[in-house]
């Protein structure tokens, strides 16, 4: 069989480390050939693509982001979107097609394997953990030790100075990151996209951390929003998804406190380097088996379906089932962690 | 209620994150009292106690090892044991014993409540990952990134010299740690308890390694067993537990393959590193959890149980049932991983 | 003799680590008695002060922050400043007085131990390294090296989409970090506050990176400011200390290249991580070293003096030397820098 | 100007730093040509190259190792080697030869310079920090980082329980390693080899640390030698360079204190995983000014010399003063470092 193969969506590490899996399986194991294309679905739309044979994945495990490059771009919305990709698997003589991504470059091969008939299989990738029908996507480990162990370095500054510490992370409609790195990294209020919060209860748990002589250290998704979200919105800074900015909820929330309890508020913002270096042990481990299941899914033409890790089993799902609905955090699981506010 | 804390076995990355879970939320959501016990079951043997209320707690989650100490004490083995134990629990006026340990600890812990009626819950603790009816125990993942960190290192020197480079990590009776850390660290030998090698294999690996002008990286679990094992316990290298020393097999596996291909081969033995230290942002979550799931366990009474993890959800096990096996690789799993060999 | 001591300004990893050597070597071979001082010099200036003998220091070695505490209160700006000092000193029976700190903490130690009589020996820390007469100071290297790691991360996303990616680190006055950081993590384009940028040399470094299809990093020191710096204080974004605020030129760095390049552009904004954790092995070493001979320098009754590293040699310098002028980055350092650019 | 490469000797994080900082300083700002030889002096003894343009050097700041491969090929030794060196470096066309390596590598430069013209300048590179006439050379900064983080582990283990833990680290000749990281990991016994050691004093410094109930960790150099040497050679495990093996003295030592003792000892060797990995941001700022500096050197025609750190300055040497003494550890520096012992 000859495979093709796709990344799209934002980077995030361990996709390298499934390519490796799905090569070293496929070539050694049922002498698949596998072909790369650029840019996640602009490579099939566009007939760019990139060798992927052994050599190529030789030393990739370890490497964060995608020998691929990837995009956004979405073929059901690009004219002629669904001839030009079967037109350009066919010049590449290409049997199947993995597609590695999120929500969207995942919903599309959904699509292009349900309606048109194009034989795909799924690799889930979200550093948001944000996609159903999985328990963990790779690239989320290790963006929770990354915001853990800046949570950890605040939290000497908290100890030798009075001051509030605000860390913006990662999560526009889950709070997934915020809440394990916040429960890893010890912080003392966690806000999450979920749940709309009050400030005035957070200036609670603020004021109430300074009396036992420690300073309070808060954990907020990029997504996160007061009870009266206009607050925020009115200061004009949306980005082009309609999103607040990067930047922008951590940066008000440190503002707001200061102005309402006053004490000295300082921000981080982690932004990108959430998503960027060597993946963590446990994201190449799923990674790589991921991609292992991946090849045994086209190995054995089923296609449709999408590779998903259940406890410690890697299963197969309907790509259109693992692609219908967010999964955000559950409240049972957000109030468990409330213990720890304050 | 007044619950009784102790910590058993080898030390663990997460321990004093399970007991700070369960002082936060015992004492702020359901007003209990905690006692801990020093040294494991030699605590309550002894009567050895130490305070552990909120104070105690304060700083401890991000810090390896126990702030009780800990030892492999078995009050069954101790004359008059069971009443000793029994005398010092009513002495203390402990309503339940929170038992945080591996098979030995947690075994005792079952008989105890089983056998004697002594209120136990049980909260599992194995770096090496064997402890059945969950599907992690905590410091796994920690130890886990550290021999991977350390793999990552060693392909540098790989990558420039014609070495064999053998790393030998823990795992007496299950090869966890080697497989995962072999996986996710892109070893080119995995080897494992589970499974005793053939050395001529191992040998024919690394000579197949050095035709693509790259030195191999041999991962070995420190019970791994070459098929005539007797070469090995000859040399004496038995420990007081009756199994192979530390710095043992690696050394040995070094020595052989210089030996038999001409090859120099050099040998890393990382020994206690990989239980110490901070926990991983994972195995500080999962260790948060068991300690919230179980102060929930003892608030309503459910004594004999362990908690454990299943896929996403922290569930309870009896006791019994938990300890009554061991974990070890399945071979389908050791096989998948063989087409990275070589 | 029994020595006073006390830690003020910003906390910068190391600072733990000179106390426990001074203590070690003091109490061991010299038969010294200590007393801490709490909160810089608010503690002799209030007479608050705290335990400091071998059990106090025992395990601090890698541990950030200060068991002091920290502040910026200056006695020789409060009410009879000197006076209250030299009574709490006389009360406590001090014979000497240790002070770790920046700038501030150690003019006010130059002042006391000149014009007053007081008997000081000064520890340079800062972690911008921006004291003179000092080759480094400790907590520097510490910081380098996060933000170092944090531009790692960033060329994982760099190589995998088309993004400007801008990291906003720590200097106000001085551009090490920014310099140190930037040459070490490879970044495109290097801002301090040394040197008013000129935002169109900026843009055009961006568009040259864009040619070899790879996004470019931009390190920029918190205290740079772009030649026609009113576009930034014009926003009314200064902080009580009258410099840009956190977060302040970082943003406006992305969001002007956005404008001016139409490139996405996406901010980090380190902020106190760079300060806080474990201090790196060089600046436990240099603090080791430096509280090894702050208290032979006690010993000797060489007061007036600050230790300083010189090489590999620990040296001593008139304290009203060391603080006389801020060690800013020199004009061929920045310019070496260069050939990196774009 | 053409200018040829080479690496030589043991691999070093920093290798790939230097070369990438001469070929874009030489490439931009001199118009320099630049030639790989291979495997250090095998490459222009058996004229074998390769590519080392701006292309090849991009993305190898921050990777251990070496892309030009390094080896122990002495052209010295080989059967008419100068003249073949000359010949290959002439059909090449070679202006200037830059040779990056340690004692061994640079003495090479030294003689060919001297001795024969070949125009050469010298860049040093050590693990070890043993090569005179500069303060550091690069890749010492992470081994002893390394080293430090592993012995902030075992105190972990050390905290928990009753064990003596003994590391060791590089060092054949001279105890840098052991020296810094045993500083800054708060060892309790430092062992180098510039100082046989007494094997009762150790074990009394074993047992003064028990009575503090904190078990003591020993890290020690692999060159160190007990008094009586002879107990350690007499176990024949010498290696192919005459020296004590990897992995012998730290196995002896823990076997030793068992029976001296009655203490379990547990070893931890960390071999070469100390100089493997990506290079720390001190290692990448020296290796990188180093390039920078030896392609100034290279462009002046200034020859037989070796770049060099004194304090925060890059200086000139001459390469045969560089190379003439071994740096080992001066007794004061390891004696101001016994106050922490036991």
């Amino acid at each position: 069989m000859r495979v093709g193969v796709l990344t799209g969506g934002g980077d995030c590490p361990g996709l390298n480390a499934v390519m490796r899996a799905m090569v070293r399986k496929g070539v050694k194991q049922y002498g698949h050939e596998f072909i790369g294309f650029r840019d996640g679905w602009r490579g099939p739309l566009e007939g760019d693509t990139s060798k992927l044979d052994i050599p190529a994945v030789r030393g990739i495990l370890p490497r964060g982001g995608t020998i691929l490059g990837s995009s956004r771009t979405n073929p059901l919305k690009a004219e002629d979107g669904v001839r030009r990709v079967k037109e350009n698997l066919a010049k590449h003589e290409v049997d199947a097609l993995v597609a590695i991504g999120g929500e969207d470059t995942l919903g599309v091969a959904s699509t292009l394997s349900d309606d048109y008939g194009i034989p795909c299989v799924g690799v889930p990738k979200t550093i948001d953990n944000d996609l159903n029908a999985t328990d963990y996507t790779f690239g989320f480990d290790t963006a929770v030790n990354i915001a853990t162990e800046a949570i950890d370095r605040l939290h000497t500054t908290a100890e030798s100075h009075m001051r509030v510490l605000v860390i913006e992370v990662m999560g526009r409609h889950a709070g997934w990151i915020a809440l394990h790195a916040g429960l890893a990294g010890g912080a003392n209020v966690i806000l999450i996209p979920e749940r709309r919060f009050d400030i005035d209860q957070v200036c609670a748990w603020v004021e109430s951390r300074f009396k036992v002589r420690y300073a309070p250290i808060i954990v907020v998704a990029e997504g996160a929003m007061p009870k009266d979200g206009d607050m925020v919105t009115k200061d004009g800074t949306l980005d082009s998804f309609g999103h607040v900015r990067l930047s922008g909820i951590g940066d008000w929330l440190a503002k707001e406190i200061e102005k309402r309890t006053g004490k000295e508020a300082r921000t981080t913002v982690l932004g990108h380097i959430q998503r960027g270096g060597t993946p963590t042990a446990f994201d190449r481990w799923l990674a790589t088996r991921f991609g292992l299941h991946a090849i045994d899914a086209v190995h054995e033409r089923d296609f449709g379906k999408m590779v998903a890790l259940r406890g410690t089993n890697i299963v197969r799902v309907p790509l259109a089932e693992a692609t219908a609905k967010l999964k955000t955090v559950d409240p049972s699981l957000y109030e468990e962690a409330q213990v720890f506010f304050g």
